[in-house]
């Protein structure tokens, strides 16, 4: 159904909150991630840098329930509609990852607050 | 600002309704079309298969008028809040390319209607 081949074994994979339809984060998946994903009903992504399978918020609880999945029209993406436990996405503490604006005057400024201190979930 | 070397010279863009928050496409920038984009105000993603600037609209005149640019916090994603002009963004007619549910069987459904009949529009 999803055409991973022609990103070298990659889809995009975007996450949606459910209820409030603000877009949370993109990353991607692998076919295992995918299949992972779907069976669980939890979001598996795949870890570019790491190379290997990613299962948010297996490190700080943050998982993320995923209520619907869509995929589009070039089978090369999928959006997860998704409950984001926590309420946070993005590893810096915000809701979302896309919480920087970009200004007229080419700057970027940050929207909304920290839900959590990123040092003290991952106690790196 | 933006990293456009982690991809080989492109960041992802995700185009979402600035006013339904409906995820309506993703896409691919290359430095120059996220340049046209902020300058014009209308989206101009890169067709990795024409391997061009892709005017989006340029064709079936549904342009998108970006209201707003976030930059994710790993500054290779950008979501574009967009007012999509004639109401569809999917070049198969519907409102977001996400138009199809993976259903509990694993078949796709389609969700929406369709709001232009490619084969008016695109007159191929």
């Amino acid at each position: 159904m999803l055409d991973f081949e022609k990103a070298g074994g990659l889809v995009s994979a975007i996450a949606q909150d459910d209820q409030t339809g603000e877009v949370l984060m993109i990353a991607w998946m692998n076919r295992e991630a995918f299949e992972e994903t779907v069976r669980t009903g939890r979001a598996v992504y795949y870890s570019r840098s790491r190379k290997k399978l990613w299962r948010k918020g297996e490190e700080s609880g943050n998982v993320q329930e995923v209520r619907e999945v869509r995929v589009d029209c070039d089978n090369d993406a999928v959006l997860l509609k998704v409950n984001q436990i926590g309420g946070a996405a993005c590893h810096e503490g915000y809701k979302s990852c896309f919480f920087r604006r970009l200004e007229k005057d080419g700057s970027l400024s940050v929207q909304g607050e920290r839900v959590f201190d990123p040092q003290q979930v991952y106690k790196k």
